[in-house]
């Protein structure tokens, strides 16, 4: 009877438990956001976009960190970005910061930014989770420790709390669908720690924006990664080409 | 003397005109959008989405009316919303609705709604937008004589603007990028009128949602759309398996 009890509050659980897709990366950010989601007792779907990201390799660290975190399904949808172009991470032709000081990094929006990139990424999450049932969309955006992109401030991601309440159906019919944001006000040291504390399995994530063998340690992902793993007091176990931190 | 100041003016219109990324569908609304932002004088290019919609000779229409309108470059981006799901208009297997009356038509949301088909497609003209540094993005959606779809509304694209202008470089910089709905408060018998006052090459655009070798006439698209026609005292040049019609 116990046992039957209980499986019965196991599959209710499960039943009843709200819906997530958590927009995955496979960074230190959306790895995070992914294992805060799973704590908070969601049932999780990651979504990859592959949008012919010069680093193709975080493609690979999301679907291992998805499968690490037994995500209930792990979608890959692929958007070519190279064909709107605009973007160092996209065009092989345009190079990649190193090196740069904490100044440099947050004085100003960086050739890397990619237009509309989280829009797009918004836009196809929503599309997503409205088609599965889904009630929330979660994405690891962060305004603290951030590379200088619009679209990652907190007022953007209210912007399209709107856009998502107006714009499907779930919205009309007064349900709409929410847009978490559990990182947003973070900072790196903040977000490893807390990974660090859910088990992030920090060797199975990429978050280098050249994707060569071993992380750069000079580009700004990597910079603002290092310097999150040292202020936690921590050590990223990620192999990196070189740690010649500037920040 | 005067042939090389009107080659001059006319250069001059040329390099300091409005750009303009104009969404084209290929049907009836995106095509007279496209008509009157090219008469507002803006330099225009069109863009259109293949997203694994069932009738996808609209791909060949949009081409055949950017052509038509010279406009000064066509794109095609491509994004599988059939790996998305959840609309008849991706899923060959759900029917879509024959021959229903305006009540029915604008009695809810139909199985053709494509979730949050529209907050994507304004999501990849904005990225394109502003990586070709364009300063508008115009969309044929109209609320008036519309299937119903929520992110044919004007306050979607009062939020979708807030999107745009939040969410990008340009926007930061204090220039965001418009976000154009001419036809938002027009009839279908208005924009028909319009339409064909511009000249656009009716023969050429494509709405049936069912794409076949002539248009249904009744699908919603279809009924729309000779009413359109009906009501602005013109006859529709298609060639349509029936006009049997019930609006």
């Amino acid at each position: 009877m116990g046992v039957g009890l209980n499986a019965f509050l196991r599959l209710r659980t499960i039943v009843t438990s709200t819906q997530a897709v958590v927009l995955l990366s496979g960074g230190l950010d959306s790895s995070t956001a992914l294992a805060m989601t799973l704590k908070e007792g969601r049932d999780v779907h990651t979504l990859t976009i592959d949008y012919g990201q010069r680093h193709a390799k975080e493609l690979e660290a999301a679907r291992k960190v998805a499968k690490h975190f037994r995500a209930s399904s792990h979608k890959v949808l692929t958007i070519d970005l190279r064909e709107v172009g605009g973007s160092a991470l996209t065009d092989a032709k345009v190079e990649v910061p190193q090196q740069r000081t904490l100044e440099e990094i947050s004085g100003g929006i960086p050739v890397t930014y990619v237009p509309a990139r989280n829009t797009i990424f918004l836009g196809l999450a929503l599309g997503y989770a409205e088609s599965m049932g889904a009630d929330e969309i979660v994405v690891g955006a962060n305004a603290v420790d951030y590379s200088g992109y619009p679209d990652c401030r907190p007022e953007f991601y209210r912007a399209f709390q709107e856009v998502a309440r107006l714009g499907t159906k779930r919205g009309v019919e007064g349900r709409p669908i929410r847009v978490m944001t559990p990182l947003i006000s973070m900072s790196k040291a903040d977000i490893v720690r807390k990974g660090e504390e859910l088990g992030v399995p920090w060797k199975l994530t990429w978050s280098c924006y050249l994707g060569g063998e071993r992380a750069c340690g000079a580009c700004d992902s990597c910079q603002l990664r290092l310097k999150g793993f040292r202020e936690a007091g921590l050590r990223d176990p990620l192999p990196y080409r070189r740690r010649a931190q500037t920040l």
